[in-house]
């Protein structure tokens, strides 16, 4: 298990971390298998999503803000319950196929890190490889 | 690693995959493990609901349809941001146990593929089975 | 593969089931890995949130309620439809990574069930363990 490290610069923003993720993989030297990545934190997600418009990363958060109201009866004394709902909505795990020793992503998939409740430093992904010995 | 190819015939639609993945899985003869999927686009999805009534899918479009609005003021230019919205919502990955050489599935789930921008033809969905040789 | 069985006791209820999967953790004895939950219904779901503040799992319940509306038109003759959307949004499965015998955890991080159409008896979510061998 690996783990990834990340500061992020917003209260709300989503950072592309296909490649940190490839590294992990390609290091493995694992040809065929599952890369399992892990979010520790309840207030920020993994997705995936396009990574080539970046206006499709714009338009989520967006739409998430529309979907989870900000001035909703919450509770929770620290003001940030939309990103607890967010997290869930988003889930905070990703299984991705390892195939030919790569991330087997589609043509337009990105692995995308996205942070409801920054800007933070040290966000944390943990990285786990499972060789299928395929 | 075995891809499964399906077209569609709707903008949007959810169909019931779980013949063409319990076929792959009984073709592996693994008895207990994992089985993968992934969905390689990004406005499309994979889930779990119940497949024995109809409308209960009819019910989840309409509801996504209602949660993600059309008329937002997105700024993706292919006029199908609600569709990449709804991939990230519903997921584009899953990860089901395998028994008895089995999909290990409750009463009532089947796996759907969720087109939300269709149609299209020569959509893909990995299946990988990891054996837990238990 | 163990199953962990629990009687929810009300209509909606995030019920933290963190120390069960941890006990089939620790019964398995493996030290590095994956953890994978399913849950066996089409009107409950499995997520991670904070279990530390449980206003964190009331303000997820009404954002739920917000988001996915009673009194839209669904078809579904049960009048559970909105349980059902619920569980695709949250999603009925979770992998969780397993380090040093044990679930590999944020310092805030639950494993929720979610019931959206209780009371029910006899609610089952599976684990299996994957040992990675690391």
């Amino acid at each position: 298990m690996q783990i990834i490290t990340l500061d992020t610069g917003a209260r709300e923003v989503l950072i592309d971390i296909t490649p940190r993720v490839a590294e992990v993989v390609a290091a493995s030297q694992v040809k065929a298998g599952l890369c399992h990545l892990w979010c520790y934190h309840t207030t920020a997600a993994l997705t995936i999503n396009e990574n080539a418009d970046p206006d499709v990363k714009t338009d989520l958060l967006m739409a998430l803000e529309r979907i989870v109201g900000y001035d909703w009866p919450y509770q929770h004394a620290e003001d940030n319950s939309p990103a607890h709902v967010k997290s869930s909505l988003l889930g905070c795990q990703l299984t991705i196929p390892v195939n030919g020793g790569k991330l087997e992503l589609g043509r337009w998939q990105g692995i995308i890190f996205a942070e409801f409740d920054g800007p933070r430093q040290g966000r944390r992904v943990s990285v786990s490889i499972i060789n299928s010995g395929g």
